[in-house]
């Protein structure tokens, strides 16, 4: 459906940046139940869920190093090596992501700084499902290794035709330096990694995109005290094509994110109607012979054209949308770069597709959907480590800040806090400054 | 009490690395009340409840500009200067944590760019109670601004004194360069802030300390989709103490922490016992004349001491307890920073105590308690900013990389993915390469 800007109520535009709410408050006594089970059987209780629900029978919840080194030979070699480039791509541009250590003497005698420490387990969650999702092992496994993290663990269902995990989430696991793999998913994956079991560490964070169960389970174990990456929601685009834009290639990105479920959202913003309904009839066109067609149909259905003649207003409107892949279809994409607030990963050009940051060009597709990309950011390197700050003072650094400390501390009726600078500084304690 | 490391078990150790674990379980439906009536009944809703719960008639829930410019005039002269030296360090440190742009060229025609964005609209939270926290207007105000997020408020509840929020938080804000601020406390201003009122813009991340309901409310929000800047728990001090330290000094430091709340913990942690009773014994004496010794001497109850004679197996139960502070207490702290994994804030040296860091030094007070230091960041600028990623493709680059999209793309079975990069490829599409 094409949609006139000018003509809305301020309402209508209001809903038209919202997402269908989710809610998964009638999954969560199903959750907690499955939570129970794993914190009190442990192994037993993961073996048990993994029979009921993948209808797979493990004997081990680790994955044997003989699984993983017969992973390679299930793979064909262009894959292989797609992989490979596609990694060396993102190491990359994660590596260079990492900061060193912002140190200020902020007064003579008192020096503050800030330092980046890998945290030091992480458990990193890949989806089963029809396609194996290995480009998430990679966007996930790579940051995780160079933000250096000590102990990286790695969960994904079974699949019934190979008894264990797919061999190309293995593969991909093995080659970016991962060795800890468990046969397990869905929410008592999450809750293993929460609580720990016999073969399961308990971990610090945990990582990685699932359906609605393992979404309210990853929500769960934040009410527990658990860090996560950051919440999830179907995917999303949204193009902003000017008249230099390529139609049919805007077509074709609109139609790549349509076919990842039927519960995505895409989205184009155009500055005239003509140009709508080309690019309309385009996505009507390609759309045809698409295999995955009646997804990529039921997902349009969520879906529609924008038209925004001013530039200023469309940039607020997508601004206000927050999209998590934002689309600048044009032969002349800076001018608009910088109007850009709010989006998880921005594609700059008509020969930068989505499919290129979903796969190879370096950046990470683990990003933040339903506009919350007003407020976190995409998967990066610093997603695996946190920031410490130090301080050391001086005696005579500390003689200078004191008046300040023990007035501020007395008016905040904290006399301890006061006496805490005050010891320090009496001439009994004093031990030759 | 002191315990000895050497002669505890696996289990107590872990035991004694633990929180108290805080449910809000049965104040969230009471939690979910107020959010639906501020939700459907806006500022109405927010005077009912400030009468109710803070027994303060107000006409009009903004502070009056009028309020802000009394403000100064309730505050002695060395409260303000040392309010003003205190904002001038904090600026300065946390103005030094901006980063610059990271820009990779992946591969030729690849460009792959990381860039910082202020967070739009944020709302700060301080509490209000016995103690009014100007200092925690200067934690969250200073990154705020320095972030350069677009519109900064600030909600506090009114005191039946001021009928209005405290002058000293009024005055603080002012200085910091707020102009919004709210006469609302509780749960039903995180709700505010959540979902918006007449007078109170919603905001995309919610900060800021608070009781039980505050954090309980900043949970739901967080369920809701706000963003929020971290779980919060009691505060809490570890204490790393050598041969080197002033035991006066250390107990100053652990004092100083439990004067907090009766549910602070105090930690410390020594090579021997002579040492710990050294320790213990100059608590004792100290906390005798402390005007707040009550609430002290309720926060001694949960605490301990404990004596680990090796360095090594020191830092492994300081790294496993990730104290919300840690202090070396020593005259040569340096070789022990090193070893420090997992830490909210650190004061290095026997004249850095943390009553410097909770006013004055520069660094920040807003800092993950309960453990949450393994995975969590302090309050910093980054706390008001997201990082969004870009990238920039060349025709030429991105015929070097279609194989290997394509490739992975067809792999997950997404042949739209694929298609979107070989229809830009395709002679047809060429525009004169």
């Amino acid at each position: 459906m094409i949609r006139i800007y000018n003509k809305l109520s301020r309402e209508e535009k209001s809903i038209l940046v919202q997402r269908p709410q989710m809610s998964n408050e009638e999954i969560f006594p199903f959750i907690k139940q499955i939570f129970d089970e794993v914190k009190r059987e442990g192994d037993k209780a993961l073996k048990d869920f993994t029979q009921k629900f993948d209808g797979v029978v493990i004997d081990d919840v680790k994955v044997s190093q003989n699984e993983i080194q017969d992973a390679a030979s299930f793979l064909p070699n262009d894959l292989k090596s797609s992989i490979q480039l596609a990694a060396g791509n993102i190491e990359t541009f994660h590596r260079a992501q990492k900061k060193g250590t912002t140190q200020v003497e902020t007064m003579p005698g008192v020096v503050c700084w800030q330092k980046d420490v890998p945290i030091d387990r992480v458990g990193l969650y890949i989806p089963g499902g029809t396609a194996p999702l290995f480009s998430t092992v990679l966007m996930l496994a790579i940051p995780a290794v160079i933000a250096g993290c000590k102990e990286i663990i790695l969960c994904s269902p079974p699949q019934k035709e190979y008894q264990s995990i797919h061999p190309g989430i293995l593969y991909t696991a093995e080659l970016c330096g991962i060795t800890k793999m468990y046969k397990v998913g869905g929410a008592h994956a999450i809750a293993a990694m929460t609580f720990g079991t016999e073969s399961i560490p308990k971990v610090d964070k945990i990582f990685g995109p699932g359906n609605q169960y393992v979404t309210a389970a990853k929500q769960l174990s934040f009410q527990l005290g658990m860090a996560i990456d950051m919440p999830a929601g179907p995917s999303e685009v949204l193009v902003y094509a000017d008249h230099t834009c390529r139609p049919a290639f805007v077509a074709s990105d609109l139609l790549s994110q349509a076919e990842h479920g039927a519960d995505s959202q895409v989205v184009f913003v155009t500055p005239d109607v003509g140009l709508a309904n080309q690019i309309k009839l385009e996505v009507m066109t390609q759309l045809k012979s698409l295999p995955r067609k009646n997804i990529a149909e039921a997902a349009l259905k969520n879906s529609f054209g924008m038209v925004i003649p001013s530039v200023e207003e469309a940039f607020e409107f997508i601004n206000d949308y927050a999209p998590e892949h934002l689309i600048i279809a044009s032969e002349y994409p800076e001018p608009y770069l910088i109007s850009i607030r709010n989006a998880g990963s921005v594609f700059s050009g008509n020969y930068t597709p989505e499919s290129a940051g979903d796969y190879a060009s370096g950046t990470n597709h683990t990003l933040p959907t339903a506009s919350a990309a007003r407020s976190f950011s995409g998967v990066n390197v610093q997603s695996f480590m946190k920031t410490i700050t130090f301080q050391h003072i001086s005696q005579s650094g500390l003689q200078k800040l004191a008046k300040t400390i023990t007035t501020m501390a007395r008016a905040e009726n904290l006399e301890a806090h006061a006496r805490a600078v005050e010891i320090r500084l009496s001439s009994s304690n004093e031990k030759g400054l």
